[in-house]
């Protein structure tokens, strides 16, 4: 293909927080381009994801305003078959040579393809986590130093935190209409 | 759309039971005509979801018949992307107005949408509802006082309480051939 | 149709065990010739279901050679809807006239269907389980003797054990990229 | 199943015209409940399926008004597996004996399910038939004598001739954005 | 992989006829083992697809049964992604090194997957063929002497010239109901 | 939402061309932000729609670099269900408020949504179109100059001649393997 040396690095950014912003930076450091791709992009408005993956680019372009590095944010829904899932990213996105992940589903997935697969560089990932995030917001707890500042305006402009709440909620309630849907 | 005031109410309906019949009464004053949606339609034969659409139509027109009510049964398969729900719901139903439900993310789904949501009325949750009967039905403990007269029949008609057993079954045995499908 | 008799046995077969085999043999006393239906054809790459379709019939192809049986190796993939799926396992085979399962849903919907449902004979149940025989593997102890030996080669050639451990590892990294696909 | 002798009646109903509701009063006089299934019920907004499910169902309820017929009205999405077609409809719907069809798939595919399958009767179908209506509300022509009073208000109601002339432009213009979606 | 040449050859065998048996035939002099593909496996019932997926199993099986081959037949369903294809297949099949394919999407898309194609010898193309077969017997013209005689006894005993005739009817009996499904 | 004013533009870009190039200019001119969806993103490597999705968002972006113009380039897979389609957009992109189109279907649906629908600018209509480029392509005839440059060099790095005349060879050769897949 061409002569870029282009990266993937593929997260659901649920939502997208400091931990992935630092991560794209060190990968920032080596490759030309790099093409993000946004996980089960079909899902939101549930307790893990929330966020639709519009919102989710909304998130990671404003995020990424002022940093040198040419990338693509390319949603990639879910296809529920393990085997196809590498032709399916492949389909979706321009051609990359490397993969950048911790997951180990994803390197496995990459590496059975034949794909060079580097470890991403870390951080407390104790904090910088979408699980953590999201308990913090249900908790009423302050979560707003996790995430970069534009996540948190466009959290704010889609009511975001009044969401994450509305389908969160539990108990003896969802038995009378049997939970739906 | 035309004048009458619709109304909307979803429930998995596994089965129907008494606190639907009187949800449904009491919706029955407030609107015109009610569309009845029957959701997870494409489920049946599991422990949580053992009656086919089909037979929860029978059972929810064997139960309103006699209600002075104009009401549609209609069956609402999920499409598993809840920021397209709403849009596979309006496709699918006469046009509504109003949607009663207490499910929190029916509510929110509905209310990004722009709908009107109220609560609907409530009554002893704890014995009506869905799991508590199917638990008593799997227990062996009298379940037929909880829902409408009409339920007890078709239950019996489709040999209900045998196929709730059955496919409650669990155990070392699906060891062997590995639980499927 | 035809005069031959048919025997119908469905697994996940992850992995095909010497239990699937004795079953097998029992079944091909009391058949003309078995369809074997490999269900969840569409799953691999998970803890459950590490093996793909195609391994799986190689699996199941070698460990029968020298058997005095024919037979039709099927993959079988989910369609997520109960109510369909006996019509599903029929447009897929060849017509067959007797079940064997133990699985009380297969049961369940074959009986529901018309079909003759006969109990697999079993052996050592603990033993002879693809839960039981992944456990080990990702422990690290001996499996080898539970599979035909034909099974041991299939899963040392595709790598298989690297496999299972690697789409097995949890916890905190995956936080920080927050679990996909 | 229960003693009444239920009928099946399947069409698209793009529109529902007056050759429908003869056919439904003639199948009333056999019957004493008919499940009215609407075929397509995905389809809308195309030149030959204009109109949703949800709409649909409004022009037959609407026109069934003051027929002395006990009647269910069910969506039936498309599978697109012939095979698995009557075991959806099945699930779909209450149980039925009959099928009235003049459809040759739809008569073969319940006869192979052994169903009977019973001719609709027919009236002029030059005239009754959804292709001849749809045209002429295309070419301008007048096409409210061919269907119930009722229809012609919900497709006034709903804007429909507005929207299948809209949905059914074609020409050169497509050519410049490349004929989407 | 293990050390077995091993080729891939995939149609829609509808029906199966001798143009298939003689490549299978000269396929069967280069190879170890052979890999048969069923394709568009879950259509059926259609003019051009009368046959199921377990019927073409059945025609197949009976027709190589004294072929000295060792060969696996597997039904591949359509995924209608072209870039997802060939993983499709993989992960339905055991591995295989060589494509036998004159289809020019087949070829290529294997051929950018890396793959080797060869072209499958023909033989008197205008009478083996599909077409010309399903044309045959619809006209009532003889077709039997162009398909292997377990192929004639296969569409005997599932009456398949009444069920391809009955599928291919056409007329203005379809205006009625709207033709469905 | 946010203060910025969006626009959306959406084509199948098989392949992008002079057309879409200047029509996004114009565009340029009356927005802050463009979304580009890339309708029918799943399809390839057929003779209407030879391009992969991540092909063609490298045509596009390799042809905007240096355009004045903050856009997103966002795949959107069809769903095959008209009333859903604008939710399944909107799910999938930035909010935007003006939908430019030519398209009669996409106009009509976003319309029927409440959205304000613009019509695009168009130029010469008979060369710049994605039919007759693909045209010229099959025919040997130049089409080089109906594309930005940057659109020639991916097609020429990705083989995108060889695979469109690849894909679109027909004849008798079908026939014999009955047209797969």
């Amino acid at each position: 293909m061409d002569s870029k040396k282009r990266g993937f690095y593929i997260g659901r950014f649920q939502p997208f927080h400091l931990g992935h912003l630092k991560v794209i930076g060190e990968i920032a450091k080596q490759v030309d381009e790099l093409v993000i791709g946004i996980g089960s992009a079909q899902l939101s408005h549930t307790p893990d994801n929330p966020f639709t993956a519009g919102e989710r680019i909304m998130m990671i372009s404003r995020s990424l305003k002022g940093l040198d590095l040419y990338y693509y944010v390319i949603p990639i829904s879910d296809i529920y078959r393990n085997a196809l899932w590498v032709a399916h990213v492949r389909s979706m996105t321009p051609p990359f040579s490397t993969v950048y992940s911790n997951n180990p589903l994803v390197s496995r997935l990459f590496r059975e393809a034949g794909y060079e697969v580097a470890y991403s560089p870390m951080y407390n990932r104790h904090e910088y986590s979408g699980t953590e995030i999201r308990r913090r917001i249900l908790a009423g707890e302050a979560w707003e130093t996790l995430v970069p500042e534009a996540v948190v305006e466009v959290i704010r402009e889609i009511k975001g935190v009044e969401r994450l709440k509305a389908v969160s909620v539990k108990g003896d309630i969802e038995d009378v209409i049997d939970g739906v849907p």
